[in-house]
């Protein structure tokens, strides 16, 4: 299933090192004029290459549009079909992995399923399919801002480096809101330096990205099977490395007693909760309040250190890995998520 | 949307306190034979009234069989329909609620979707509804023992009382499996402890609900929107209360170095991990490994306090609920989590 | 598959000899008044028994409706399901059908489908289910009459007795309407004898059904795989022992020139066009223009003759149907095909 | 809606006068090696340029394969993205249509539907875009093959030259097969005169083309909803210019009396029919026989005779078409209908 979403859908293909990925945006209303530039803006910050903090490899990536628009950037309502060729495909880096799993990748888990497998790069499992999801997600994220909704993600912790108390602890203040997100400039420094830590010692580390969702009306969201937060939770699990998804006052909420988390309803213009500990949904359908979630995502298993594991014919082998890689996926997962979640809304509002 | 599933579709239906509730299960093979004892089994632990530490409606919630089965209990490969009629639906105990929105709860966003809703015991958006799915569920599970495959599902956090850290130890070891989610008794009964303090307090307490599935072999899952856990991830969250998902090491994840957390391949026999960090999943496809994740429950919100609210012409009012209600919603949950589980699974094999 | 729709999706369930059919309809609007009346009048014109034309079997077959109302029979917006209990179910008139297989009929696929079959009445491929259809038809066909749509069935021939030359002369007329679906009160006469003789001979007869839709704007239906007529073709398709679809000129349309067949555009208060060769869809796209289609059903094969076949160990032996049977099914397909007409229009609007 | 399929998904994007079309092929099998030069052979068939009977536009049509494959040609089971680049789009012959309704054509619903459209060739709604079709299709149809499972697709009938009743009488013989459509030399002539007559006159003809499936075992197909031929109606009902579908004796079969159209069951190795009056589909499923049907299309709208019509401001204007254009557009659509029965057999199969 390369299809995401139902009213508003995405299908994307690509291998990593083949010819070009891209994608077919199904759903979209006619009418509305894209901002390519803002696009590119979202493109970049999940772009390699643009700091020392991320992989080494250089990718424009910048996307040829090839129907569904005017030549004015104006929807047609007809399918936005989109490529980004592959180039600066060093394959001959991944040459030792055409016949070795790396431990915690997909290697073995395609072979298993397809009985092969592009190996370059992580064929089709590589986070580079992430670029197809920040172009349709960039398109979404402009229509949800012309109805008011603003969607806001950001790194908030790296290994120990963690705001996640401070976060929980704002819940309890409505309206929880952007300012709430605010990271103060030393820990940003700390975040950085715990990812060139583990660079220079050719490892990697995890980290968290929180997302913000503001502006949604209460009324979003479809019982049983179609809650709001069951979508956004499919939607953040299916980003590379994702490890746990959670909403509101999340996996804590297990050790609370339910007279500390009541979210007491009061009006003032409109109505509100006096906490956002629901994380703005309740029984799966907004309530109006910004909608707050978590997606932890695992350090990177491409690390620099030799590791035993085996091959094909499960003999055991060492495999030390080449070629350029993140420390933290986390960092470039942040527009990711942004994009996954403008994808989930939109959905949900067409 | 009230179906779930793609080769195996469970459509529900039902408020909680209308004529009935109930299910079409399609997509299930031919020539089955169902185990109606089993079905059973599981829905009494999901049942109310059983122990002191649920609530204490009694329903017989004897699912009746309509259609999709032979005389003997043989399927048909059609529709398996089914109702649970709803008995015992003390309605009055809710009248207070036709015109108040109770905090924590769908009251407020069912109205906001829908401008009318079902007040009586939450209508659609009650925990009742899982009953239905937790037929099915059984059902499935029935089906994946014949292929080898066991679910398992348990408390293993109430409050702040947790097995998880000593969980996560354990993912260190392979083969991770059901000696490692055993249960201590004192730990049971802290665990029973801390509900009763809830109850008595007229109040509630979260909790976490663990899942353990082995025999699935490696290669079920499919990318790059389809994958394993994420599917998973959706399938739990629908489940009432529920704010958190996590799977293999989880949330602890994103505090880890990549060397800490290297599931290393071997072989004997088949392909193994030598610990079981990823959960038994990789790039979104199961590895063969047993699989395990973690759901977190929030305190249902139905507390015996007074608390201050707003009704449905937005005055503040006050609310004292009625009625029965579960002291841990997590502890029902156990086996919903288990039908959802084999409800997911069952999809990817058929 | 059994669910029909996206967006307002009729699921069903129920073999002809089982304990009950039923279905649950879902993504119907809230607070939408159902008029329970009406249902029952399109369900009787379904219903067997009722004439000479048709089977002699006796249902009341009123559905019982168990979820999704108030209890004023307003919608709320949650799945609605219904069952019809089966009664008179004469199963030991099947007995003979356990296992030889009638020509014509889906005994000997639906074996080969799922390796057994109930074969009382047909079981699941009985034109029983289509009950459950017209039910959801009828709630989807007053929804639409508020919105000034008008769906009209009817049986337009019997074997060669027919009107479809006379209605595709009319279509040169704009607008193409009710009127130019009014039947002579001889023409009525011809096919009543028409189904009359092929009864008292044994034998049955086939039958061409017509549907009118008044009231679609112009703009409804999708390119490129879900266009208005391709939808209805699949809808229409489905009804029991339908042969073939065309819509507009139909099948005709072959053997024009294009110049003989032009729907020359014209402008009044709104744009029309002059004559309606296109059936009131171009492009897969409604154009606002009265919709226009015939539906083929071959005569049933149940007939009273002693007719060669195989049995399940395919040894060929001789099989005289008994119980009840309809000499046309079309006639009892008019009110299905309504119904599947307006759950078709229904899921576009909604 | 641009994706068609469940299993075998095809989703489409592109203008015909927009920089490239394409389509995204998802739920192939991996490890399947690709007949390239097989797609070209289907690809001509549909192109135009290549006969005076077609339109004069030359395409080389070439699709571009971007993923899913090995550099050998293989398929990894990831989705198989590819592109067809428009090249000789002579948009300046259609600049009259900025602003006019072709009648008959989509241009006037896409309008009302979107509130805008790309008037350049048709757009989306060009039967350009069934060349994507034939890519995918023509790939559906190598893997059928080596299933044993053959299509063939041909015209049948142009104008009043027509094959049909001769066909329709040898559905009495059994197996009905590849020699009952085989066409007489004189009436491909026949036929071919008729298409140079009506392109003389500056008009244009419709058609019937049949489609005969063999080597489809018993049991395909799935009640109620997703019947075999229902697939098939909908998938050649989407098809541009088709009017009507009929499968097996097709409408006719409603001028029939059942004892004329009995398809006797008989054995001798394995089970088959004595005639084909069902066109190997019972219930909704293959019962093992040549699937046979028929699609009728009507003659194109583009016609060289000046036309009335109303423009976007609705006042009467008139319209003389420019540009190439097909005579008859069932020539092309030929291996279209074949694309698409292989896309429909293909999906009930994986």
């Amino acid at each position: 299933m390369n299809t995401f979403g139902r009213n508003l859908r995405l299908t994307t293909f690509g291998e990593s090192h083949g010819p070009a990925m891209g994608g077919v945006i199904d759903g979209f209303p006619a009418g509305f004029k894209i901002d390519f530039e803002a696009i590119r803006e979202e493109m970049a910050k999940r772009s390699p290459g643009l700091s020392a903090l991320v992989t080494q490899r250089k990718e424009c990536d910048t996307p040829e549009f090839l129907s569904g628009l005017t030549d004015e950037g104006i929807t047609l309502g007809t399918p936005i079909g989109f490529i980004i060729r592959n180039s600066d495909t060093r394959s001959k880096d991944y040459s030792e992995l055409a016949d070795k799993f790396r431990p915690n990748h997909a290697d073995f888990t395609y072979e298993a399923r397809y009985g092969l497998r592009d190996h370059r790069g992580g064929g089709r499992a590589s986070a580079r399919e992430t670029a197809n999801w920040v172009v349709a997600g960039a398109i979404a994220s402009q229509w949800l801002n012309t109805k008011g909704i603003e969607i806001s993600s950001l790194l908030t912790g790296v290994g120990k480096i963690s705001m996640a108390q401070k976060i929980l602890d704002s819940l309890s203040v409505s309206p929880f809101n952007y300012q709430d997100l605010k990271l103060p400039e030393e820990f940003k420094k700390a975040m950085e330096a715990e990812i060139l830590a583990a660079k220079e010692s050719g490892d990697s580390v995890g980290g968290i990205v929180s997302c913000l969702i503001t502006g949604v009306n209460a009324g979003i969201g479809n019982p049983v099977f179609d809650k709001l937060h069951s979508r956004l939770a499919q939607a953040m699990m299916t980003i590379n490395a994702a490890k746990g998804f959670e909403y509101g006052l999340g996996m804590v909420s297990a050790e609370k007693r339910g007279s500390e988390v009541v979210d007491i309803f009061n009006s003032f213009d409109q109505v509100f909760t006096e906490t956002n500990f629901s994380g703005g949904i309740q029984g799966g359908i907004s309530n109006g309040m910004p909608i707050f979630f978590n997606v932890a995502f695992k350090p990177t298993p491409t690390i620099m250190h030799e590791l035993r594991t085996i091959d094909i014919l499960h003999n055991t082998v060492t495999l030390k890995m080449k070629g350029r890689h993140d420390p933290c996926v986390a960092v470039r997962a942040v527009p990711v998520v942004k994009a996954m979640a403008a994808l989930v809304v939109a959905d949900f509002l067409l």
